[in-house]
């Protein structure tokens, strides 16, 4: 099944938007073995964007369209469909429905500009939008599918993983063999190292795919196995993935798209531990991903931002002393903190992050991006240095995986620096 | 001056990588007033190429490719190149003592392999890379100029920004007139209302475009002027940005590349203010956000995520009697956690934040979404209610928005509700 993504709106053309619509589209669509032939991005400009769609229906069996929905007047996309396909606009009273009830829900005025978003074309399948007012729709001409999508990409994720992806495999089939892929997040080992630690990648992978991809957060392996049947391809993943682990197993923190909050909030809801955070240099961003998780609540107890050092003595009950002697940042006071906000909570875990994240701060001994992290439990505490990069938000980033990834090592009881 | 993006590698259309080139020369291309008119992205594929370089050569008088030239089996594009110019590769000395010396510098044997990137199509005009082993080169046919640059994103934008732009405005000569656009950032007013506030957009603009683009941190207005010479534009763009202030010139929190922590920072640095910050469901991300900004510590005091109710009464001296009367969520608990954080920090201003952001939580007369916000400052006490949505990442993005929006205001005085 061969595929054209289309991607529309000036703010392509001019460099406003990064098109990461189109990479999302093209990833999910390779998951299920669909051949992406081209991705073309035009303008809000009508005779390009038919111009466009006669070329992808002379390519491609499904053509794929983000943008240009919405309610103003350089949004054409929907105008520019029904003149495609020779159709005309109809009124939908479920998405008028929709559009009233989100409306409603924000406690906002509906403007009647919003009410021609419910206008869609009369031959096409609608799929209701409940994140935003422009729903989606799929039309068809010549055996070739096409599926308009909103641009916001939330809006247009939500509706291709759970609509119109599915509607793609009922209509098209899916292709006679099995892709599976599978992501092993690792942290806090470079990827020169891991690559080393593997060993022989063709040995290890006999002919499937592995890509090394890194990122501030650690680097994702993904491994690509496309096989005859189903038993075969998951039987080689299996296989292939035990072989990873036995190499770098402690290094592996999830899969997929799991994130390394989501793992350390399961094990802490599991094992019933609660914990507080005492924060300095990643000012908030451990306790954000920690409270992005749903349930937050059950396990995350308190979170102390104490920027200036009158915030880490008088809450945190960090010694002056101690501030005075060491500095702020140091292994002292990271300890400090960590067991100051555990006393202070009477939460399980207690965590301290002090550091230098730049661009100033910076001293002879301790240079920018110099960071040390505490974990206090009934076993007392630890505390370990990192030397992040000169990049502020990069180092607020790893600052705050180090940390969770600590966590998640101190709660599984595996020692860090073997 | 028309022009065509063509973006090759088959880790486009699997979505592995996100197409950050193409955004980069569009963004480059319109400062200077070419006219992208598409971008198209094919795999490393010998007849898509050049199926897309014929489709290219129709539309545009210059056509920027990027990558597929690095040395391995899969780097095609330079094979392209020469069939679709009728030329052949000839082993260029300059690029490959350039190549020599790169490798000498990272203290790393050449591989024979490598000396490919030094055979170059005849007929080009060859543009050295520094930073890497494949060179950018430009070939011409029927009027129509071809460049070709590496893709790998930091050796194409060195490539472009010091030699190939230079070389197209030399070539292919500037447009006659000057554009000059803004964008205004605009937050706390959805698109249809700011739409309908600013009434007829083609008297407003005589002409000039305006583009709205929303996202959850408000709506940003983007103008481009075109004008015949350079006051002419300027004092166009002035004088649109003058009728659009005076339309909804409350909303407007700043300008092009600025986010709303930078602009919240600079008014408190400025008049020298402290500030705290309890935060509830927000989980720390208005702390995380106005401590990106370098220099926070000299505004930032502390934050206090205060998730328990223990806290809300441990640290911020809320008293238990009005969250047991008027729930966590309340007008009520949201003024005593902003004037907690001011007393117990001794800040000129204390900021709390208290809502449901789901996907539990909630009850009949609470639903998810709702959120209170007060502000706390030797005026007093000022706090206000919001409905966000269902999503729980969003919601705290929006709080985390519509927080840093009212200390905006309340800084300057703007009234939130007129």
């Amino acid at each position: 099944m061969n595929v054209v993504i289309i991607s529309i709106g000036d703010e392509l053309l001019n460099g406003q938007t990064v098109n990461t619509n189109a990479a999302f589209l093209a990833e999910k669509l390779y998951e299920k073995a669909f051949d992406v032939k081209k991705i073309i991005s035009v303008g809000d400009n009508e005779s390009e964007i038919i111009q466009a769609f006669e070329e992808a229906e002379r390519i491609a069996d499904i053509i794929l369209v983000t943008g240009g929905l919405g309610p103003t007047h350089d949004d054409i996309t929907k105008n520019c469909a029904i003149k495609y396909f020779d159709d005309k606009l109809v009124l939908n009273e479920t998405v008028l429905e929709d559009i009233r009830i989100l409306f409603k829900k924000r406690g906002r005025e509906m403007a009647p500009i919003n009410e021609l978003q419910a206008w869609v074309p009369s031959k096409a399948k609608i799929f209701r939008n409940l994140l935003g007012t422009a729903p989606a729709f799929a039309l068809e001409k010549n055996e070739k599918l096409f599926a308009f999508m909103p641009g916001v990409p939330f809006e247009m994720v939500d509706l291709f993983q759970n609509q119109i992806l599915n509607f793609l495999i009922e209509k098209k089939g899916l292709t006679n063999f099995y892709r599976y892929t599978l992501s092993l997040l690792t942290t806090g080992i470079p990827e020169s190292t891991l690559f080393q630690k593997l060993g022989d990648i063709k040995e290890l992978t006999k002919g499937s795919k592995l890509a090394f991809l890194p990122s501030q957060y650690g680097v994702k392996l993904r491994i690509q196995v496309d096989a005859k049947n189903e038993d075969e391809a998951k039987n080689l993943l299996q296989e292939i993935e035990q072989k990873i682990r036995s190499k770098v197993g402690r290094y592996i923190y999830g899969k997929n798209n799991e994130t390394l909050e989501e793992v350390v909030a399961r094990l802490l809801i599991d094992r019933r531990l609660k914990l507080s955070v005492a924060e300095s240099c990643s000012g908030g961003l451990v306790s954000h991903r920690l409270t992005n998780i749903p349930g937050s609540s059950s396990f995350f107890n308190r979170g102390i931002i104490a920027y200036s050092n009158a915030a880490k003595v008088e809450i945190l009950k960090v010694e002056e002393d101690l501030i005075h002697k060491y500095g702020a940042v140091s292994y002292q006071v990271a300890e400090a903190m960590a067991s100051g906000v555990k006393a202070i909570s009477g939460s399980d875990i207690g965590l301290g992050i002090t550091g230098i994240m730049g661009p100033t701060g910076d001293s002879p001994n301790k240079p920018i991006g110099l960071t040390y992290i505490g974990i206090c439990d009934k076993n007392g505490c630890v505390v370990k240095d990192f030397k992040f990069g000169d990049n502020r938000l990069r180092n607020k980033e790893r600052a705050s995986q180090a940390a969770l990834e600590m966590l998640r090592r101190n709660i599984l009881g595996i020692n860090y620096d073997e």
